[in-house]
């Protein structure tokens, strides 16, 4: 008997009941072949088609034009960080980077292993609970990198800067969970494991007109161009992992696509931040106005109560909801497979928590 | 209902039947956790338990002595291609690769994009067919590169090289498919798709002591110092694929680990290779004595004969008999969870086919 657990992990996080389902026949009988998904070849006929739907499924979902390509890659978002500038940055030319979390501070620091990296604004002064507002993007860096949604302290741009130059952004933690107009970047990517599917594939929208463009020898597997030639099957592709992705994508769009997540994930959000500014045991962490969507954050009053409200929680069936190990406290993600429910049980459970206390 | 297929891929390949069964189970509920293995945090106590015990399992499985460190990586082999020369050949130093195999001379490709490459034998002279015998592997190369078993054309070390330089391995497609002195070898690397697990994972097994030699900077996500440093967690892990690898590691083990896979992997290639070789429609395309245990090729003695076999084969629910696109004709790939009642049923159905022909 599986339990009823309510699963507020910060990624690898919940996906939907069906996607799992489906998941778990496809490893014993894939399509009705006979063969798991895990046994089957990645060039066959039937993974094609899967990993087709897929990209036209992001395509469609994301409203792209088609200038973009849409490739599955390995390695996580950590390896975008460096493959990014190895793509796009030639030894002295100069990029623009926001320093707005644990993350973003990540892409600078191996950016500067291949250009200069010019560093437009950062809230690193205040431990990163807020977005820098008043920063002027250089028309001649080669591209800006933003992060758009800050899993570790929950902030989220609302409005985007301002920029006449390509903006690459790392949309890991938010992706697919609000309308904006994806056509303004030139180069999006996005870790599986949050709005996407399970941890293990990693998806990377592109321009194609800014690739080709740097003097570096880039190694087949981490240039962009070899893998659009090769339509993601380079090498053996996270065949499982693509999978799961698909699966994910089609409940997204089969489900209102992403104008009804963004409701639904206003609706949350609104949820949890009201209690947690109501809630006399509680504090928010972030900045109003740039609270996530995705990612609340909140301490307790004390040291005393984190830990009693820990174990309330676990008692609770409540999963997930201890904050990063570098910004401490608690943190509710709330991605687009969340459902209302579990927010409104979050909620039932902080009032009771104040209530006991 | 699941119709009974002879799985003969070369990767993504079969696995054992219980291993199926436990993932297909863990997607739904992992360790009566109330969760799926697909939205746990890499960072829980429950998956970090089975990271340990897959890099217990390789140690204990491989023999290993404690100067080696097992890494669960993203990127599959191909991206081993350019991380090996990345983290250990400077750019005027000389590294020696053996030529024998379209992965091998990818693996030459990409290391020629970071220092001298010395390729001191080769097979493609005769479409890579045999291995070479006699050559020197020079003492002042930095390390010699083998791949120990050629997936495509189905050839295989039977006793690797001497060499007084540290060695490195592509194993992709026979590691722990035989027992071998791996003690020998310096740096040992394998896509998990073969005899490891599913795609999406690649175990790398390294001698702590050839890392830290290189001048150049290594990007974070690329250097093995880091991920051994961080217990391969150094970014999101890719759980799932990690969990197959644990599950089929534990089913290695209990069915007698690699001496009784050997033993029937030895058994396998001895029935298909004896039928390949009398059978009058048929023809081994290997040199005999560099034989694969793990991938028998061949072809039909004529082009109508090959595609009458191909549907002959579909027919039976043989299933990734079809030859490399590049080697053309047929192959058997015999890895450990195929049974060796696979293997007989596809020498009945050669049998078969060359009576009604």
């Amino acid at each position: 008997m599986k339990q009823k657990i309510h699963n507020f992990n910060s990624g690898p996080a919940i996906l939907s009941e069906e996607v799992f389902q489906e998941a778990s026949r496809a490893v014993l009988n894939f399509n009705n072949s006979g063969l798991s998904i895990l046994e089957i070849g990645h060039r066959t006929p039937a993974f094609i088609d899967v990993l087709q739907e897929a990209r036209q499924l992001v395509k469609e979902l994301m409203n792209l034009n088609d200038e973009y390509e849409v490739l599955f890659l390995h390695g996580g978002a950590s390896t975008q960080f460096f493959q990014i500038p190895m793509n796009l940055l030639d030894r002295f030319e100069t990029a623009a980077y926001t320093d707005t979390g644990v993350f973003a501070a990540k892409a600078i620091k191996e950016a500067k292993l291949f250009g200069n990296i010019n560093v437009v604004c950062s809230s690193a002064d205040k431990n990163y609970n807020y977005l820098p507002k008043d920063f002027i993007v250089p028309d001649d860096a080669k591209y800006l990198h933003i992060t758009s949604n800050n899993t570790i302290y929950g902030t989220q741009w609302k409005v985007f800067p301002d920029a006449n130059i390509p903006i690459v952004a790392d949309m890991s933690s938010d992706i697919l969970s609000r309308e904006i107009d994806y056509n303004k970047f030139d180069l999006i990517y996005a870790g599986a494991q949050k709005n996407l599917g399970c941890a293990g594939v990693t998806i990377v929208v592109v321009k194609k007109n800014i690739l080709g463009k740097v003097e570096r020898d880039i190694p087949t597997m981490m240039d962009y161009r070899m893998h659009i030639k090769e339509n993601s099957l380079l090498n053996t592709a996270p065949v499982f992992a693509i999978y799961v992705a698909y699966l994910n994508l089609k409940w997204l769009k089969n489900t209102g696509g992403v104008e009804q997540k963004e409701i639904l994930n206003r609706k949350k959000s609104e949820l949890i931040y009201a209690e947690i500014d109501r809630n006399k045991m509680f504090t928010g962490t972030t900045e109003i106005e740039d609270r996530s969507m995705m990612n609340a954050c909140f301490v307790a009053k004390d040291e005393k109560t984190e830990k009693s409200f820990l174990e309330y929680c676990k008692e609770k069936n409540i999963y997930g909801i201890k904050g990063h190990r570098l910004a401490g406290g608690f943190r509710a993600s709330m991605y687009n497979a969340l459902p209302l429910e579990s927010v409104e049980y979050l909620v039932r459970v902080m009032q009771d928590f104040e209530s006991l206390s």
